[in-house]
């Protein structure tokens, strides 16, 4: 395992986005578009896209300008060391015992730096809420900015339409290939991860043992080729629970038995940028109940990544796994969409992968691909998930490394 | 460590908190207070405290009556088995493919169920954001609540004022005897994480490694004892490293020296219950610049220990501490409060131990006792954290069961 996660190779992500405009174009545009001069983000997804920075505390807020540089605001109380070099960096005294309201501080010189730059606030935009946005790397707790930060901002970002919500979410869509290189390495640490799950399906160990394992070699991986952040949420479901992974994952401490199907949903994040992975797998030969399961799940994912390209719909790459299991009668057991957009998130925003979707897919874009099939009443369920990169001519997985990865 | 952690006796819990009111009493006492005849709970910690179900997705929500059963709404993909008996239960549909804004059919399944009973408006509580608050079951990202679900229940919950948000904070400050048997238990599991801390610490393993040995455990503990959930959040700094202690937690790739001090914070969540524990040890002897800074945090650690009881200030506690700490001429290098309340989230709302600080402490109330001197020129920082329990006479450490814990 030591040597593969040092594939720092982006020649391919290079050729098949030669078309992607850059992470600064992009934000230029959508800017233009919109008649702004400035964004704020605080939003720890947001600030990975726009400045290349993961925050420590969740705290932390880039005031980008059209016109100039951008500013990060960082508490006090953050580590410097994984701060890009280049950002203008300005401390707030978030953590100083001896002030009582830092983020009157802070908005003071946002307002500040906004005055200086000319720019009024119906020329400033801002997503108010953190709903289902990425975690910072001190996560076990909600982000800290206070319920009433949007609020306070309010005097000097004033652009916060659904629209414009709308086209800010469409710069996720894209990644670089700078992006791409760190959606891979997250990606390859995620498979050493998949490793440990093979490698522990036996009888007898609860699937709380094996996620342990699996997030355990994951966080190993700090301080290996640039890793300052690794972490994983590893949820593991085995036999009867397996039928289950269609409404949630987590791992209980039921031991695994011969002939059961072991399910794990895998979510990693390695410096900010994440990967989102299922896997499904005997305990030995899976008994005869399930076995057709998770056959008709790994064809119906194949199929559906074969037909990956630039141009076809995510409503056909839906349908080109969602047939496949009607063909064996399964349709009612398949109850989610075929996939997300991921990277800067465990879960992107954008379009989905399921019936009635219109939206196209593009070069640069990385997607879910996740057909499951769950049926109690067999006692098993699978789902099989990539991470697949739409390039020029079709696509590229980028997520199976592992020895005996399925 | 397999039999320890079946120490179901609350004996001295129920001892000590006889004064302690019920739960229920509790929020009748604050809805009263207040004028209002039923909140709105939505964060998790608010669910937890009010009906002891700790949420999967995060997105389930408790409609509290000043008189009737609570009715607590859940995604239809929400897992059905630990939700505790006698709530009454409504599905909504989060989840469904075919369902284009599942908030709001809920919202709607509330203002129902209020107009059902009467109550209007003004005299629904609720608190709007989710700042800091506990993480849900399915943690890695965050809660999926969306922006405007706050602004769309401000039809039917219109009592947000500061004043009445902070009546509510209050309710958190004292824990009941079932209350304290969970944070007992989130102790207990926390100690097995502390052992492993303590197992590892030789020269050459990375401080990453230390960590993820750590939360490996403690995930492990899953099935146990009635523990449905049970993740941990391990940070491990040594050597230098240590030094950054009290501005931020984080474990990096650097491998233990003989020598070093080395620190662990630890976060630990078992069925929603939280623990909050830090501990500093060396690599075999700690080198002679680092070695009085360790001695020192155990004096003012224990002092402050010693002076908790009811009556007594935060900032009584507070200077216990921090005197013992100046006397040592490291006053400029205690950067931080002592400690705060713990048990519904890693950071309990509630005043916080340290100077100025006039609130005093009650029976029932758990508060973190941390006190810590970081100085980078000789190479280390050191604390020691536990979480203390005040009784009706003194108090009780809670989280001392390691068997070499300091």
């Amino acid at each position: 395992m030591g040597t593969r996660i040092v594939d720092k190779s982006i020649v391919s992500a290079s050729l098949v986005n030669a078309s992607t405009p850059s992470r600064a174009q992009q934000v230029q545009s959508f800017l233009q578009q919109n008649n702004l001069r400035a964004w704020i983000a605080w939003r720890p997804d947001e600030l990975l896209m726009l400045s290349g920075y993961f925050p420590y505390w969740g705290a932390s807020l880039l005031l980008y300008f059209a016109e100039a540089e951008p500013i990060l605001f960082v508490p006090q109380l953050e580590p410097r060391d994984h701060i890009p070099a280049g950002l203008r960096v300005q401390n707030y005294p978030w953590g100083d015992l001896k002030c009582a309201d830092p983020y009157s501080v802070l908005v003071s010189a946002i307002g500040n730096e906004l005055a200086k730059a000319g720019i009024k606030a119906e020329r400033v935009g801002m997503n108010p809420g953190v709903s289902r946005t990425s975690l910072p790397i001190q996560a076990a707790e909600q982000i800290p900015i206070p319920e009433n930060f949007a609020e306070k901002l309010s005097a000097l970002a004033a652009k916060r339409d659904a629209q414009c919500r709308t086209a800010f979410a469409d710069l996720y869509l894209r990644k670089t290939p700078d992006e791409l290189e760190a959606i891979r390495l997250a990606n390859q640490v995620a498979n050493i991860g998949l490793q440990a799950f093979f490698d522990n399906l036996h009888p007898g160990i609860a699937e709380a043992e094996v996620a342990a394992a699996v997030e355990s070699v994951i966080y190993r991986q700090i301080g290996r080729d640039a890793i300052f952040h690794s972490r994983a949420w590893a949820m593991v479901q085995s036999g009867p629970n397996s039928a289950d992974a269609g409404r949630f994952n987590r791992s209980t401490g039921r031991r695994l038995e011969n002939g059961d199907l072991v399910l794990i949903e895998l979510a990693t994040c390695v410096n900010g940028y994440w990967s989102d992975l299922t896997r499904t797998a005997g305990v030995g030969s899976p008994k005869p109940a399930v076995a057709p399961i998770l056959d008709v799940v790994r064809d119906a994912q194949q199929a559906a990544i074969d037909g990956v390209r630039p141009g076809v719909s995510g409503a056909h790459v839906d349908a080109l796994a969602r047939d496949k299991i009607a063909a064996q009668g399964l349709a009612p057991f398949f109850t989610h969409h075929t996939g997300h957009h991921v990277g800067f998130r465990y879960h992107d925003p954008g379009f989905i992968i399921a019936p009635g979707e219109s939206a196209n897919l593009e070069p640069g874009m990385v997607i879910t691909i996740e057909p499951g099939v769950y049926v109690p009443e067999r006692g098993g369920g699978a789902r099989i998930e990539d991470n697949v990169l739409v390039t020029e001519s079709g696509h590229e997985v980028l997520s199976r490394i592992a020895a005996n990865g399925q």
